[in-house]
C-alpha cells in the first residue's frame, strides 16, 4: 500500500477527522481535503452561540482548544494533508478511479486520482418551498457565511422582529440566540403539534414551549406558512400561516436538513430512498473503494434495526475515525446509532436518547413511559433544581427504548442520558437500569438516583402496581370537563393543597397521605379520583393504599403537581421548593 | 401468605428501602423495624455537610425529599409499618424463627417471631488500635450522635486543630468540613503513599493532595499513628506518628468500616472470611428465610467475579428494593458491584467506578491506564473548565475495566463517570466506548467527547502507536535525574514554551508540533526525548511525526503540561486557559 492516495470530498466535521486519523496512522498516505467552501474542520454546531453573541469571533469556531486556526495552511503544515477549497467534486469516474473537480475562482477542472476515497459531502438545509421562501431577506443556518449575515444583521440594527420557521433544535437555538442579548422579537411557528416534533413526547415538549414563553418568545403551534412576501413600510417581510400574517425584518428557517449525495447517486452507489448514502458497518459504500460517513449517510438505528437519517456533528467526529482506522488498513466498525441528543435554551437543557413513546409506538414497538421528577442532589444539600426524567420501555420484554428529561442542571441532565445511552448501546433491560451502579455524594445525585427512580416507576407500572395518567389527562378530564367525575386526591399537606382547594372547591380533595389509612370513609366512591402530590412519589404509595381498601377508582398523576406547573397548567412556584 | 410477619434488624438505609418497597406490593404484610438507635431512615451520607454547616438542621438528614420528618411516627402513620427504636437485636433463634430482642431505656427483652427475617445491620467503623485511640476527643463519623458532637465542639470554638486519621472519601470530607467554613487548622495521615488509596491511581491522587494543600490542608502520607496521649497547655491531645507530633483539640478517625455480621454468624449463617454475611444474588443468606443487604453483606466484583466489600448508601437503596421485591413473592437479582464512587471536595469533584490501574493489576489483570485531559464544554464556548479522565482497560481482551476523573465540574465528571459504569455493568468493550453515542451540544460537551477520547487515546496505546508516560516519569527521568539522558520536546508555541525554556535550558527544547516536518534535524538522537504539548492530543501527533522520520526515542507524556501543573510539579495557571 505504498503512497496510497485518498481523497476526501468535504472538510467541515467528518473529512478533517478522517485526514487526521489517517495521516496518524499511515504518515505515508498521500491525503488530499477537497472543499467546495472557504472554511474547512469548523465547529457548525456553535452557529448559535456566534449569532447570539456568546461569542465575539467567528474564528472561535475554526480553532483547535488550544486556539490554533485550523486553516488550509494549518492542516497542511500539522497534518502534512492537502487542502482544496473553493473546488468543487463534479463527478466521480470509479472505472478509471478519477474525481472531477472544479476550482470555484479560476473556473477551471481537473481529474484527481484516487485509490481509496471518501465522500464527507454532509448535508444542506431543507428549504421552504412556498411563494417567497428565496427572499434574500430568508436565512437557513447552514454555514458560517449565513451565520455572518445573520449577526450582521442584527448587530446593525436591522432585525427588530424575527420569524422562525421550525421548532426544532436548531430553531429553537436560534430563537434564543436572536431574542436573548439582541432583544429581538421573535416568533416560532411550527406545523407539528408541539416543539421538538420526533424528539420529546407530548408532555415533556409543553414544558419546554412554556419556558420558551416565559422567555418571551412566541410559540405558533400547528401552523403552516403559506406565503412570504414583501411589504412596504416598517419591515421588509410579511410571513402569511393559516391563521395570521407577521410582520418580519428577518426569516429564519429551520426545517431539518437533508443529505447530500447527487454525487454518490449519479456515480451509481446505492442510496437510500430518502436520498442518503448506503453504508455497510465498516462505513463503505456499494464501492468498497469509497467510504462515507457524516451527514450524508443512512444509519442503523440500534433499537429499531431499521435504516435512520441521524445527522450530527458528534456522529461525524466518531464515524471519521471508524473509517480513518479502516482506510489504514484496520477493521473498525460503526455497528449503528440510538439517537442520543441535547440543547441548551435560555436557562432550561433537554436532552434524549433511544426512542420517545411515540417515536416507538410509530415502529410499533408496544412501549410505556414513566416519569419522575426529582432534585439532582441529595434533597438536603443546599441549592438544587428539579430534573424531569421520563423513560420509555418496551412492555414484553422490558427492553430500555429511550429517555427524556429536562432540567436547569444542563450537566447533570446530560450526565443521566448518557448513561441510558450507554446502556441502550447494549440492548440492556429495565432491571439493568434500575441497579445501575451510579456514582453517589450529596452534591451529586440522590442516594437513590433518578435513573434508578425512573426505571422503578417504570417496573411498577409494568407490574400494574402504580396506575398512572399524565398531564395531558388531567387537562382533558379535569379542566376541560365539566360533568364532574373526575376529582383530585391532592395527599399532600394542607399548606401545599390550600391554594387548588380555593380554586376548586370539592373537585380537590385534601388528605395527606400519612392521614389517609384512617380517612377512606371521606373518599367518593363514585367519581374518578386523580391522586396526586407534589412529583407522584406519595401519590403512589397513596395509590397503593386506596387499592388495598377496594377503592379501585384511582389513577396516580405521573410527575404531580411539579408536572402541571412546569407545564403552565396550574400556577405557582416550582415544587420541592416548597415546604409542608 | 397471609399475614406474614416480616422483621427487619436496623433501619438506617436499606431496612427502611425493604420495609416501604415491601408495604407497597404487600399491604397486607405485617412489617416491623427494628433499630438499636435514636434515629431511623436518615442519610448518613450527609453528616460532613451537617458538621461543615452546610446544613443547619440535623433533621434535614432524616426527612423526605418533600420535607416530611421521616420519624417512627411517620414511618408508621405513612407506611403501616411498626418502628421499634432503642432496641437491640440480641440473637436469632432460626429454628423457631424468632428475634431476641432488648430494649435499651426498659432493659426489657422479649421474643419477636418471624415468617421472613432480613439483616441490615450496617458497618461500623474501624478503631484506631493505638494507645489513646479511645480518648473522648478521638471521634469517629459513624452516625447522628457524632455528628453533633463534633459540630457542638467546633462551633463553641472549643477546636482549633483537627488531625483527621485516613485520607478516604470521608476523610477528606471531614477535613474540608471543619475546614472550609469553620477555620479548623486541618492534618489529614494516612499510612499509604497517596490520599484515596483503592480509588485513585498515585498520578490523580496526587492531584487531589495538590488541591488539598492549595486549600490550606496538611497531608502527611506513609504516616502511621503510634498513640494518642492527653496533653497540658493549649490543645488537649498530642497525636504521635513515627515522624511527629502533631497538636490536636479534636481527633476524627476515619479508617474505613467494617460489617456487623456478629448476629448473622452467631446463628450460623454463612459470614466471608473477612466478616461480611455471604448472600447470593436474590440477596438470600445461607438460611433462605433471612435475606440481607447494604454495609453487612459481601457483594460480587462484576468484572473480577471475586467477592468484594463495598459499603454504600445508595447501593443499600437499590439491594433494598430488591429485597422488598422478591420478600412480596417477586423475582428480582442484584448481580453485582462495579464500584462507583464520587466525592466533592472544596471546588474538586473526584469521581470512580471500575478498576484502577493498581487495582486491576492487583487482581492479575494485564492491563493499561490512558489518560485524557480536555474540556467539559465545546472548546468555543465561554466559561469551561478542564476535566481530567483515566481509562483503564484489559490488554487481551480490551474490555473496560475502570475510569477515574477529577474535575471542577462535578456534574459533568459524574455524568462521564456513570457512562463508563452502565458499559463496565454490561462487559463492554473499548470499541463500545470509543462508539458511545453521548449527547453532543457544545454548552455540554465536545463534538467528540472526552469519553471518546479517553477510549480512542486507549486503543492507540493498545495498537502500538501512541508510547506514553506517566507525570511521575517526568518526575523521576526529567525532574530528579541529573543524568541529562532525558531531555523535553515541548511542541507548542513559543509563547507557552517560554517560561520552561528559560528554567530548563536546553533540557527543554521547544519545536511547535506544526513545524516539525521540517526541523527533525534539530532533535537530539542521543536523549530520550519526552514529547509533550498543553495535554498529550499535539505531542501524540508529534510522536506519530517523529516515528516516521526514524526517532525512536520519543516517548508521549500523557496529559502534558496540565496534568504536570495539576500535580504541583510545574508553576504557572491551568491549561486550556492561556492563548498561544
Amino acid at each position: 500500500m505504498d503512497q496510497q492516495r485518498v481523497v476526501i470530498i468535504g472538510a467541515v466535521a467528518l473529512g478533517p477527522k478522517v485526514a487526521c486519523r489517517l495521516k496518524r496512522l499511515r504518515p505515508d498516505f498521500n491525503v488530499t481535503l477537497v472543499e467546495q467552501g472557504e472554511y474547512i474542520s469548523y465547529g457548525g454546531c456553535g452557529i448559535p452561540y456566534y449569532v447570539s453573541g456568546d461569542l465575539s469571533d467567528i474564528k472561535e469556531l475554526m480553532s483547535t482548544s488550544f486556539h490554533m486556526e485550523r486553516t488550509p495552511e494549518f492542516f497542511e503544515a500539522a497534518k502534512d494533508v492537502r487542502v482544496l477549497t473553493r473546488t468543487r467534486a463534479l463527478a466521480l469516474n470509479r472505472q478509471a478511479k478519477l474525481v472531477r473537480l472544479r476550482h470555484l475562482d479560476s473556473g477551471q477542472e481537473e481529474d484527481l486520482p484516487y485509490d481509496k476515497l471518501v465522500l464527507a459531502t454532509g448535508s444542506r438545509p431543507r428549504r421552504l418551498a412556498v411563494p417567497g421562501g428565496d427572499l434574500p431577506q430568508v436565512l437557513s443556518v447552514a454555514n458560517l457565511k449565513d451565520a455572518l449575515t445573520i449577526r450582521e444583521r442584527i448587530s446593525q440594527g436591522q432585525v427588530a422582529k424575527a420569524v422562525i420557521i421550525g421548532a426544532g433544535p436548531l430553531g429553537l437555538e436560534m430563537a434564543e440566540a436572536v431574542s436573548d442579548l439582541w432583544g429581538v422579537e421573535a416568533t416560532i411557528l411550527e406545523i407539528a403539534p408541539q416543539v421538538l416534533p420526533g424528539v420529546l413526547d407530548p408532555g415533556l415538549a409543553r414544558m419546554v414551549s412554556k419556558n420558551l414563553e416565559d422567555h418571551d418568545l412566541t410559540v405558533h403551534l400547528e401552523e403552516t406558512v403559506q406565503e412570504i412576501r414583501p411589504a412596504q413600510g416598517g419591515h421588509p417581510l410579511q410571513v402569511v400561516t393559516g391563521k395570521r400574517t407577521l410582520d418580519a425584518d428577518l426569516v429564519l428557517t429551520a426545517l431539518g436538513v437533508m443529505p447530500n449525495s447527487q454525487l454518490a447517486a449519479d456515480a451509481g452507489l446505492t442510496v437510500s430512498p430518502r436520498g442518503a448514502i448506503v453504508v455497510d458497518d465498516r462505513l463503505q459504500t456499494s464501492d468498497l473503494d469509497i467510504y462515507a460517513g457524516g451527514d450524508c449517510i443512512e444509519n442503523t438505528h440500534l433499537l429499531t434495526g431499521q435504516p435512520v437519517y441521524f445527522p450530527s456533528g458528534s456522529l461525524a467526529n466518531r464515524q471519521g475515525r471508524v473509517i480513518g482506522t479502516n482506510l489504514a488498513g484496520g477493521d473498525a466498525t460503526f455497528k449503528g446509532i440510538v439517537g442520543s441528543f441535547t440543547i441548551k435554551i435560555f436557562d432550561l437543557a433537554v436532552a434524549a436518547t433511544g426512542l420517545s413513546l411515540t417515536a416507538a409506538q410509530r415502529e410499533g414497538l408496544d412501549a410505556i413511559s414513566a416519569l419522575v421528577i426529582q432534585a439532582d442532589r441529595a434533597h438536603f444539600y443546599p441549592g438544587q433544581d428539579l430534573m424531569y426524567l421520563n423513560l420509555v420501555v418496551e412492555k414484553n420484554t422490558r427492553r430500555l427504548l429511550g429517555a427524556q428529561g429536562l432540567g436547569a442542571n444542563g450537566d447533570a441532565l446530560v450526565g443521566r442520558i448518557n448513561s441510558v445511552a450507554a446502556l441502550l448501546s447494549q440492548g440492556a433491560s429495565l432491571e439493568d437500569l434500575s441497579n445501575l451502579e451510579v456514582a453517589y455524594s450529596p452534591p451529586f445525585a440522590s442516594a437513590l438516583d433518578i435513573v434508578n427512580a425512573v426505571a422503578n416507576t417504570a417496573e411498577n407500572i409494568l407490574d400494574g402496581y402504580n396506575r398512572t395518567v399524565e398531564v395531558a389527562d388531567f387537562e382533558r378530564c379535569f379542566l376541560t370537563e365539566q360533568a364532574g367525575d373526575t376529582i383530585c386526591l391532592d395527599v399532600r399537606g394542607a399548606q401545599n393543597a390550600a391554594p387548588y382547594v380555593d380554586l376548586f372547591g370539592d373537585r380537590w380533595v385534601n388528605i395527606p397521605q400519612e392521614t389517609l389509612k384512617d380517612r377512606f370513609a371521606a373518599i367518593p366512591r363514585d367519581k374518578r379520583l386523580l391522586v396526586l402530590c407534589n412529583s407522584g412519589v406519595r401519590s403512589y404509595e397513596a395509590l397503593r393504599q386506596l387499592e388495598t381498601a377496594g377503592l379501585g377508582n384511582a389513577v396516580n398523576l405521573q410527575g404531580g403537581v411539579a408536572a402541571l406547573k412546569k407545564s403552565g397548567l396550574l400556577q405557582g412556584e416550582e415544587e420541592g421548593k416548597e415546604k409542608d
